[in-house]
């Protein structure tokens, strides 16, 4: 039994909001002075615990509580937030995961080693890239590309992580940190509606959509709203508004979900038929032959559009990630410890990315529990969530790593 | 019988293009040193002929050949031009108006007053609202608006034609020059791709389009593009995009024209469901009730799927103008001067506004005639229109004009 205080965890999160947030929300961008304080404030927290403090060659901050064997389990969240973000997400992953840690440690030394980690830079807020440092730890960031990105202040990327005491020439060792790692465990805010539509305080993430992003630009003729008759008309912006409807049954279909939220017409008048229009895709399916068959259909059902109003299409691919499948096992684990705190759980996929999904990746076995977010909100001061259901995740957490650590210690090399 | 030489209105032209135009096209933005220069150059042009100039209290430029009655037949255009704007659109008009004139004054005084004006600011480039002079005359210019323009570079409108000797305060004196007239004549180009879509050099105008102009915006809920489920979205876009479609069908079946050309969302980025959508709604249509049944339902389809996509509609009045009917007997003998010039002839609505709209609101006799534009294009470097058709179109005017001059001497007061 691990025994966890969570109105301590509540509290330590006001504490942090007070220190690293204000009137416009949380402000604790990666790399940011903010952030650092952030970091010190929890590692001060961190030192009451026999625990190993060190940052890996990526920027994370790694707690390691030696136990009986090597086999390890790894609990993770992240304290950067968005600008004006909210005062749950991310850092409630880490603080719970302090919280569990400090129960493990009134248990004495545990069969197994147990590392909490605060990831760094999830949000890439500042230079675009989520995911920066569990990216390099699975081995998926893109190095070549970090050395050459900027922030809005146009700081390089290099200069920047520096600072903190990251070298993109070394940082590929950061992978060496999952090294006997054999689960991987993280809680979060929803950051979505599902669970509050259906009353429920919490969820077993059963895996991670994948991605893919495109840029469609649908070529026409400009022309006079007023002298242009309807027949004669190559309306860019008609043909991607028949289109973008056309995604959205193709997503209910596939179960998937598909979003055209950028769009931009040219010459963009009252008194001028689009001769251009620009429209973004961003297609989501937690299952590989779902999301190919949403591509598939956007791309097809595009030119067919384009043939049919006469204009022209080029697809501009913009970024890919394949769907990541949690464990079988430790998403039973977290369906029963949910089932076990809130007496009801429900299976669900993550949409947003999630540092679990590079764990993932890597083939560290991994699950996420979700909780509640009120009114679906997130990435923004309004970002809420019950207390009694903060207080029920990291009761949750705590008997989620209970069922984990035997899983690991039993864990066949 | 009005003789002409088509081949020197052409030379003027051309002239008028080296003296106001670069390589971006024409630049007799109006009230602007080159709009005066270009118009300096036409009095010029004026002084060879018995007339008499004058410019009126809203800036129209009038050359008035008296007859032997004070009956009067007006003939019209306009020298101001967009910023890079075509070689055709508005001078045409008054320099076939001027060819015209020459081939009256040949056959010595004529049996009716023939007075030919060069409108001001037709185009509403600098300050917004378009048909300045003309509306001026017609009483249609709302003064009181007039006194709070502003161009780009923040010079008030009252300034700026102050410095051309126009005075607010005295403008509506400018009413007082549609004084006996009986009739107005305005050739232009058709600045769309009616007439080149049929391979006819010339079409006569049976009026013009009414105009209803309106921002539609809907409000549903930004929302996360990887956790917000289709079935729960509100997506403003998507409301948006299907109106637009159902707006096509209507002005199809109505046989006007409706244009959605301005779309703005919010957030309008890759990873959101778009919380707002603001898109322009340009209706028109020659007959009245096709007008109000075009705007009708954009309405009531708008309410409609607001209703079913769970978001919110406010719609914003933007400007509205109603639709025009030339004079039957004109619209006959512009028909009859184009099959004799071209062999055939069409008859066809004005999707744009034109100063004749304005004669034709206070009451004179009104008609226009189109040439080909090639490609359909006006207001850009590229307009264009075949040489042998510009010769066709003054040759046009002038047995228009012969048509006309009998029928307004022997127009019962």
């Amino acid at each position: 039994m691990i025994s966890v205080n969570p109105q301590r965890t509540i509290e330590e999160l006001r504490q942090l909001q007070a220190l690293t947030g204000n009137e416009d929300g949380a402000q604790r961008l990666a790399w940011s002075d903010t952030w650092l304080k952030a970091r010190q404030w929890y590692k001060d927290k961190l030192a009451a615990l026999p625990v190993k403090v060190e940052q890996d060659e990526a920027g994370n901050l790694w707690a390691t509580l030696l136990g009986k064997s090597d086999k390890t389990l790894l609990i993770g969240g992240h304290l950067d937030s968005v600008p004006n973000g909210g005062w749950l997400d991310g850092c409630l992953n880490v603080l719970a995961g302090l919280e569990v840690l400090r129960g493990i440690v009134e248990n004495g030394t545990p069969p197994i080693t147990v590392r909490l980690v605060d990831w760094a830079d999830e949000e890439g807020a500042r230079f675009g890239g989520s995911l920066f440092g569990s990216g390099a730890v699975s081995g998926n960031l893109n190095i070549e590309t970090a050395y050459t990105l900027k922030d809005a202040w146009g700081n390089a990327l290099p200069e920047v992580v520096g600072r903190c005491g990251v070298n993109l020439a070394t940082i590929q060792n950061a992978q060496l940190q999952l090294k006997n790692a054999l689960g991987y465990l993280e809680l979060h805010i929803e950051q979505g509606p599902v669970l509050e539509s259906m009353s429920l305080p919490m969820g077993a993430v059963i895996g991670a959509n994948g991605i893919e992003r495109y840029l469609f630009r649908f070529t026409g003729q400009a022309a006079h709203a007023g002298s242009t008759p309807m027949k004669q008309r190559r309306d860019a912006f008609l043909a991607a508004a028949r289109w973008a409807l056309a995604v959205r049954e193709c997503a209910i279909e596939q179960q998937g979900v598909g979003t055209t939220g950028k769009v931009v017409t040219q010459p963009g008048i009252y008194t001028a038929v689009s001769g251009m229009c620009e429209i973004s895709l961003d297609l989501r399916n937690l299952n590989p032959s779902g999301l190919a068959a949403q591509s598939a259909h956007a791309k097809q059902v595009a030119q067919q559009i384009a043939d049919e109003e006469r204009v022209s299409l080029e697809i501009i691919p913009i970024f890919d990630c394949s769907p990541t499948q949690f464990s079988a096992d430790l998403v039973n684990f977290a369906d029963q410890a949910i089932v076990e705190t809130c007496g009801v759980s429900h299976r669900l996929p993550s949409g947003p990315l999630h540092d679990a999904c590079e764990v993932c990746r890597a083939g560290v076995p991994t699950v996420m529990m979700f909780v509640q977010s009120l009114n679906g909100l997130s990435h923004c001061k309004e970002e809420d969530t019950l207390v009694e259901h903060i207080e029920m995740s990291i009761q949750a957490l705590a008997r989620l790593t209970e069922k984990a650590i035997p899983w690991v210690e039993n864990y066949a090399d």
